[in-house]
């Protein structure tokens, strides 16, 4: 018998907001939430859908970490330290307490890691599948959000961390790709089930970059939302952009890995003159970034072969529709 | 052929935001929202789905209000002024556009009678039903937002509005209820689908209230979680409860409608000292509020009849599990 919805707000929801008193343990209808003096709130909202953007047999503690991580991505491709979220959530009556306490546990150790809490929420029974809807918090120093549309002809584009392995990952859980080294394989899944926000990069690259954002339609699709936002042309060298080593030795199509999408690594412009800040900032905080490309006047993203000739690609990127 | 998911933001979303920059017309990954000195930001989050809180032949723009209503209703309770939303929408592939732009034609209208406007959102395809996940911004001084958990023993109990209505029109749409009169029939519908945020109401309650909240379960249910978080007892007068004329013309089972919720009125305590105030500040914003109850000490809500004596409910309010 599973828990009366009023119990599994009190029971498994509230200890999630435990550590902040004006959450008043979503017992109220309302939460307070309090913007220091020099300060900017920072809103970000996504919704997760069972079928589309993840399957009921991936773990449900994965779960609610992907659903918790994709909009801390954004927050860390804004340059904002998140601070807390609210959540609302629709199951259908079916699904065991279980599956419920393993996706609030999944929650409670990024809460841990990511120093964000819960303050509000919403749970709703499903006639159909599971929904989930989460709106993130952040700060930033006033007027200094990163945004998309700051980059400038001239700027070096750079991109974190390792492009494709998620979309690899979820090829070999739907049992598209076969990847017979079991380290390899569990790695690239998690790649895909448990993406990691840039969050400390994000925030040093307040006072460096010129423009970011996080990589989730697809790294080609997204430095074209960069490339438009900011009323320039993007020019992706091939051979730089970074490819991790189980993905390589998969010899995937590198147009693949690079239109995929489920990334969650931020790309970022910024001037050259800052290069080498860009890049010691990077080290010091454990992220690899890799310089891929250049900032040009004119539209549109080419990438490019090491000898520069451009490089056909028949898709851009993931749409819902 | 329905506009792709980038247009249809550009198109049909984006003009939700143009009054504020920060929304950065829906073009970057999330908003900046500012919170003015010696206000705090009050948040609520809510989730609608197809089959539960809406259906399907309801007019699409009456669901856009509904979905925006059912969390302006929230911030009213608390006596906040609203400011700005966010949105994210699942809805199927072969929705028409003509139904999403009518949905967000709702919007637009109460954007304007409210004073809101969208900062930001999500869009996603939908293997199933449609949802919608709204979180709501307001405004209120620092520390006066009204609580669940401010009621003192010897408080007045009051309520906005008329009680029922909704649940009545829901059962007429439903074809659970007959109504010969045209006019009463469209009347209790409308109040079903188009609930009436106290909007003024709630704002003047701030300096005048003990505890608000919103009545969307049924005022019974309500009025427990108001007991509940005030450790108190709550005593409501049957007689006193006031219901419209189409409702009483339907002579219904009176205990069906102070449980049957979606109200979206205001269930509020206040010192008797202050009563007059209070229905002064309730006739200044035009909304009739009734004396209903009274606060004791002691635990739980009982209906008591003109005799004073107990009145038996079978139940108590919405639950969705």
């Amino acid at each position: 018998m599973r828990k009366s919805e009023f119990e599994l707000i009190r029971d498994i929801f509230a200890p999630l907001t435990e550590s902040d008193p004006k959450a008043f343990a979503l017992r109220d209808d309302a939460a307070l939430l309090d913007v220091p003096t020099g300060f900017e709130l920072v809103v970000t909202t996504d919704m997760l859908l069972e079928g589309v953007h993840f399957q009921m047999q991936d773990p449900a503690d994965a779960i609610g970490q992907k659903v918790l991580r994709a909009s801390l991505s954004d927050l860390a491709g804004k340059g904002a330290a998140p601070i807390s979220y609210v959540l609302s959530c629709a199951w259908p009556n079916a699904l065991p307490q279980a599956w419920i306490e393993s996706f609030v546990s999944g929650l409670a150790s990024d809460q841990k890691q990511f120093k964000v809490h819960c303050i509000g929420g919403d749970t709703s029974a499903s006639t159909s599948g599971l929904a989930f809807s989460l709106t993130a918090f952040g700060l930033v120093e006033t007027g200094k959000m990163l945004l998309r549309s700051g980059a400038r002809p001239g700027d070096d584009l750079f991109v974190s961390g390792t492009i494709g392995d998620a979309w690899l990952g979820l090829q070999i859980l739907k049992k598209r790709l076969d990847c017979e080294d079991e380290g390899a394989s569990g790695w690239l899944i998690g790649r895909y089930l448990r993406p990691e926000p840039r969050t400390c990069l994000g925030r040093k690259l307040v006072e460096l970059a010129t423009a970011s954002l996080d990589v989730s339609d697809g790294l080609v699709a997204d430095a074209g939302h960069l490339a438009e936002a900011s009323k320039v042309s993007i020019t992706l060298r091939m051979d730089d952009i970074p490819i991790s080593q189980p993905a390589r030795d998969l010899g995937p199509d590198l147009a693949e890995l690079i239109t995929g999408g489920d990334d969650y690594e931020l790309l970022f412009t910024g001037p050259p003159g800052r290069r080498s800040e860009i890049l010691d900032a990077a080290h010091e905080t454990g992220v690899p970034v890799r310089r891929v490309g250049i900032v040009a006047d004119g539209t549109g993203v080419t990438v490019v072969d090491a000898g520069g000739r451009k490089i056909d690609l028949t898709s851009t990127g993931f749409r819902h529709f």
